[in-house]
């Protein structure tokens, strides 16, 4: 049987899934068991609440959410979740502006619902964030 | 009695109240009925969900939504509706980014769910705007 | 006998004339008929005015207005008419500025005089929300 | 009798007005003589290309234009006429983009239709170029 | 006695003392014990990697470091442990880019080494990002 | 035997000359005669000095300067003369910053001396704005 | 006697006297014996290129060369010597760009003609510099 | 046997050894002795600081040091000697934001630790710049 996940990332668009496998492949070699959805907070705000409010229940201590353009998903996810959100901006080949627009949507949350943001892209690091954050429950 | 509004506004934060009443006065000036709401995308979630889901029924024909930083509100107010949604990128007192962050947060939406976007701080011009649509269902 | 147009798309080049290709396509997925025209700002100043102003007359109840560089072209379509006016900033192969330059010319318009930006290359979004707009007028 | 004016100056809006003062004092003392309009691209389109294609008959040498925000007037006005046009970007109390957004409405013209653009807020610099150039027709 | 610190805040500069210490506001608010110390990653490097190769060892959790300008800090601090780093981009009064050097600086980190990155200034959501890593290790 | 030339080209690099080209293409099309030289304002200061020195005797009315980087040309083709100079801010092959740091360095010129910066790679809209000013001295 | 000057400092503006003013207390404190002069690339490029070129002879080791906005100065005084030159950029009342204008003007020379820059504003850091590479002819 | 180094040169990333290599190219043209390692401030923390604080005992006379993104090698390096520094901001595959990211994070220095920045990608004006400082030590 399949451990249960820790992990939980979700992307906005099938059109990010090959970026964020990085995240994936981290996290598979760390032994850290993920899980991996593909809901938009625009267009699947219902499915991304109910995703999200559940999450801990489920047992996922750590979300990883990317996105890219006018990224909401992150603070969306951070909304609906006590847990750490990760966010990762993400380019998007309908964007030029180089994820910057996905950096600044993400990183600038208002006080009380923070994102946790790594580099435009950096779907590696943010699993390697996330396995330091899940290393501090197994001591 | 009064009428029943035709404009919806919502903004994010109390703080961002002073910035749109700009907005509420040209509807008055223009004698459009309009209401006027406080609720985050961030800290609000539900309620801003269900504001904007029953909008159209209570029979509103626009909505201006304006939001600050990781302005996520009109993109997140447009997932639930299918009226047009115009935003308005607002300067925060708690962001050095001048509205830039705000602007590319709602400008930048991604296919499918279009926000309006005005320039930032132009709570006057969202009112003249939603006041153009709204003499399109009076003719 | 087609259908008068409801929606008029106006571009500043012929060059911009494919990405709001898109624009039309998804109009017409949604049986809004609609007019398109190449008429530059700089260029075709008196056709610019003679087309706008207009296009109420015509039928027209949504313009949408692209163009790249100095965008002027939804600001001056803007001036020109009471209808509301879609903007949407093109990346230009004579300008490396991904659009920006184009996002700020829409976008930023004095008080008075709104345009509704969609995001860079946005066309189809904006027939999404010139759809929203129309729909308005028919319930 | 006073002179007629060599150089017309035309700013987009009254709040221009003391920025561009220092166009006309750099020409008074150079003893070229203007003369002054305040029309708007968005708000007096008609007055603008009205005032603009009688500027060579007129007498007018060179026109500098002055705008901010989404700055369309200089690009417009070199729309209208064959003479030179100089454009200075303003800082608006209305835009948080420190003149940005103006440089770019103005010097990221499109082929065909230059503008001389100076720096952001440049109106003295404006005045030394528009001499340079009437020096040449003295010679 | 006062309980073992599980969260360390270190800033580059006392001029950075008082931004950050709405972090230790909100953690004592969530009676989260924490350690506040002043180090540079520019000016005291032993000291920076001495205090934060022993903060595991010592009890902590989790380490905020809030630093302005090519704000090293945060990047520094995380390669001297495997504890989650969350960096805070600050506006430093010798730098006019109002903190979009440091939040660059802090977020753009190279594979293998992530740091959580908040928003400029974001002092306050530091700390609820941390509360919400320490509440994972409680359950 | 050849005119004279009225408008000076003068370039910083080698690589400038294929971009700057559509310039004189634009003046022999208006047959206005023009010359062009390669100089650098960093590797052959004084050269550019004497050329520039020289050239309302040598019968120039107005000099187009362009150059890509920190693009001190134009500026100093300024500094020594009273003609006209028209900047063009060049992409460099050596500069991944799309010609933004040639506009800063051409457009943002200090009191006194004068750029009219032209788009970024709008050698062709240099000659237009040369053509408008030499058509002043031939009325 | 006085000690001949090592570092010459030179900056474009006596508007830029104050700032660049921490550059000599920072010599003077490490016992660097300096001189000050103001002129401008733009305003006085005969008197800069004389000044650089006799520097080496005059015993000057560094040279230090402040200046705002489109800021050739440093690139003009590294063209016209061999001794090492750092870059200040400097903010300048006239610009409302922050000093990035003057940065970009400096930071970005091309090949063969290097100009140290640091930070905007940074006159002390610029003094600390030319003190290391002073200490390097004294060993 | 050969001569001992005088300029040592540090990259981050196996990567960045094929654009630097123009650095020891110009060096080697001049004869200027130079060394080069990969060491990252990130994930070497120990071997940067061991390899800079021995730099001038080694007989090194500058350091040039290149880095991508949250560029911290320069000035850790800066942070573990006195001698004098030259920071080559480089554009990383990992990153979309052209070097803009490393640029900040290398020029904007705090006061007391200097780097001397070159333009982004200036891998040969780094070596012209660290050649005109070491020829000050040998006349």
């Amino acid at each position: 049987m399949a451990d249960a996940p820790e992990v939980g990332i979700i992307v906005g668009s099938e059109s990010d899934r090959e970026t964020m496998s990085a995240a994936v492949a981290e996290l598979d070699a760390r032994e850290i068991p993920s899980e991996f959805v593909v809901l938009s907070a625009h267009r699947n705000p219902q499915e991304v609440a109910a995703w999200t409010s559940s999450a801990a229940e489920r047992g996922l201590l750590v979300i990883i959410a990317g996105a890219g353009m006018a990224a909401a998903l992150p603070g969306v996810v951070a909304a609906h979740t006590d847990l750490p959100v990760i966010g990762v901006p993400l380019i998007s080949a309908k964007s030029p502006l180089a994820g910057v627009d996905a950096l600044l949507s993400i990183v600038q949350m208002p006080p009380g619902v923070p994102v946790a943001c790594v580099s435009i892209g950096g779907a590696r690091n943010a699993a390697v964030l996330a396995a330091r954050i899940v290393a501090l429950t197994r001591t």
